[in-house]
């Protein structure tokens, strides 16, 4: 075991804070990681806050981590000390279930190990996230990293980038499709960065005219603003797919208006209560809602590799750890263009 | 002009009552078709008494027809005096939008002209439907139906039928597939016949036990009470598809559990009001819920040919014409397995 330094959520109103933890010692599989960069997600924040109601605490968040390998035990075939390496959204998975065989373990059946506040598939083994120096992984999730790419902005790609990624790619989005991203934050920024590398005439749809310039420097080609009732008017019956990366209380119906006949709305964000659904904005027009949840390791690193061919990474403003606090209330505002990266030496300092 | 009888509805409030109409001489490449069966579906209520808002008065329903040739235009190639023939929820489309001419003229971009309460393409010629004894139709909006199947069981097909095939063929259901139907109606029934012989191993999910003995009669290999609490949670993670026929107000959130990771369910039917849908339903399994509006010609006729290929047809009390006002109050009971059909002879005589 190695005591390593971290910072973790002591109870739902404490801040984060200074606090250490046990890392075990590299296992026949295992890929031990110092870890270099890990994305803010708001995922952390709700687990910290324990909003979903099943936080572990101490909890130590991070699930967007790219490290540097420091360690390997005899199996391990994939990496040695040295390779830049990423860690997703979770550590293991039963491996049996038919989800997991066919390579999608986000959605095992069994239950997965999630990178933080979550069990090892020992069922007893809590897991620490990537709020720390340092991170032990089994080889078969552990992603590969290029070293083109500037590492602090890769991080948030474990999970912003792969959660829009997945769902682009499973519904076939490509040339000649018409694709809207609802909201710009940390996964709609990479919704439209990766949608416009897949060849799709991309639309942001915002709230926020101030975010104009920056979704046509993302690459969007086109901006509208969802508060202009005569704009939303037009809009009906143009898209073929809709990618609703918000997380607040939102219409869907306005939404599927919006789409084409066989149009895809995929919601990547999960409101506080349920949304209404009219059946009709469905059914004329043959109309899909359909969700989806980060993506599988082999996905996991085909994106990765796709946004190195790509030259695709996120925006991120880069933070020390002590500045991790401000940061939750920072994400909370909407007030990062795109997403906070912890740079992990100021913890080892 | 013919002048034919008929059935019509005067007002919202006012009960169908014999009513007398022209129908156009028969032009270059139109049909005209003695009617001999016309099913009874929900949308003839709601349409009668204006529940969708939209009636214009008198309104002729019925499309779910079945007749025989009588006159054929000097452009018709494919059918002749004699043959049977069907009509269903449609009569003209524009022909020239994408969806038209992807055989989708259910989702026709310029609006298509329905059986009844609608316009044909000239927009301005109101629509009467199958509750009269002749109708005249545009060639390639009339259907062939095979005389080995009892005629009076056929007429259904032309909207139930077609209601539940699409889907079932759009999404791909088939061997392997578990599929559940949800309600066992005019809709729900076709859509437990269809299913099974496309090779699915079929559920029916009831509020009523007493659907048990007819759903295995119909074909379904397996009965679920959805108002048993414990039984429904036994549901869970098991459907690749729910067919859900329901109109009135229910959770939709019960049956996406019930999907498989990928599982789609498919809104056939519109309730009154908006449902609540919880994102996180979605997300969890990569789950879609889906709409679905009729079918198109091409696969109307297909349908029809896989029905006789398979020997299906609807299960029907047949009726006549002057019993419509019961059918109608004894339909919205839900009293009648599984549709209403009239016997047209019984206006002609």
């Amino acid at each position: 075991m190695t005591n390593v330094k971290a910072y973790a959520a002591a109870a739902a109103d404490a801040p984060l804070a200074p606090f250490r933890l046990d890392r075990r010692t590299v296992e026949t599989d295992d890929v031990e990681i110092e870890i270099l960069y890990c994305g803010v997600c708001h995922s952390d924040i709700h687990t910290a806050r324990n909003e979903w109601q099943n936080t572990m605490y101490p909890v130590v968040p991070g699930h967007e981590i790219v490290g540097r390998v420091t360690g390997a035990g005899s199996g391990v075939t994939r990496f040695k000390t040295g390779d830049v390496v990423g860690v997703g959204c979770f550590v293991d998975s039963c491996r049996t279930c038919s989800n997991c065989r066919d390579g999608l373990e986000q959605y095992c059946e069994n239950g997965h190990s999630q990178t933080y506040n979550s069990y090892l598939q020992d069922r007893k083994t809590i897991t620490y996230g990537g709020y720390s120096t340092h991170i032990v992984v089994t080889q078969d999730f552990v992603l590969k990293v290029s070293e083109n790419l500037p590492l602090q902005n890769v991080a948030p790609l474990l999970c912003a980038g792969i959660t829009t990624y997945s769902p682009l790619r499973h519904w076939g989005v490509g040339a000649g499709h018409r694709v809207a991203v609802v909201g710009l934050g940390g996964l709609g920024h990479m919704a439209v960065k990766l949608a416009v590398a897949m060849g799709a005439e991309v639309t942001m749809l915002s709230r926020s005219a101030g975010k104009k310039d920056d979704a046509e420097r993302l690459g969007a080609h086109h901006f509208a603003l969802t508060t202009d009732q005569e704009g939303v008017k037009k809009l009906g019956n143009q898209f073929d797919f809709i990618i609703d990366t918000v997380s607040a209380e939102h219409d869907y119906n306005v939404y599927l208006s919006m789409l084409k006949t066989n149009g895809v709305m995929v919601l990547l964000g999960v409101p506080p209560v349920p949304a209404d659904v009219a059946a009709a904005n469905l059914i004329f027009g043959r109309k899909s809602l359909v969700g989806s949840l980060v993506g599988g390791i082999r996905e996991t690193q085909e994106m990765l590799d796709f946004c190195a061919e790509h030259n695709i990474v996120s925006d991120v403003e880069v933070i020390p750890m002590d500045r991790i606090n401000e940061a939750f209330e920072r994400t909370i505002e909407g007030d990062v263009r795109y997403r906070f990266v912890i740079d992990m030496k100021t913890l080892k300092d």
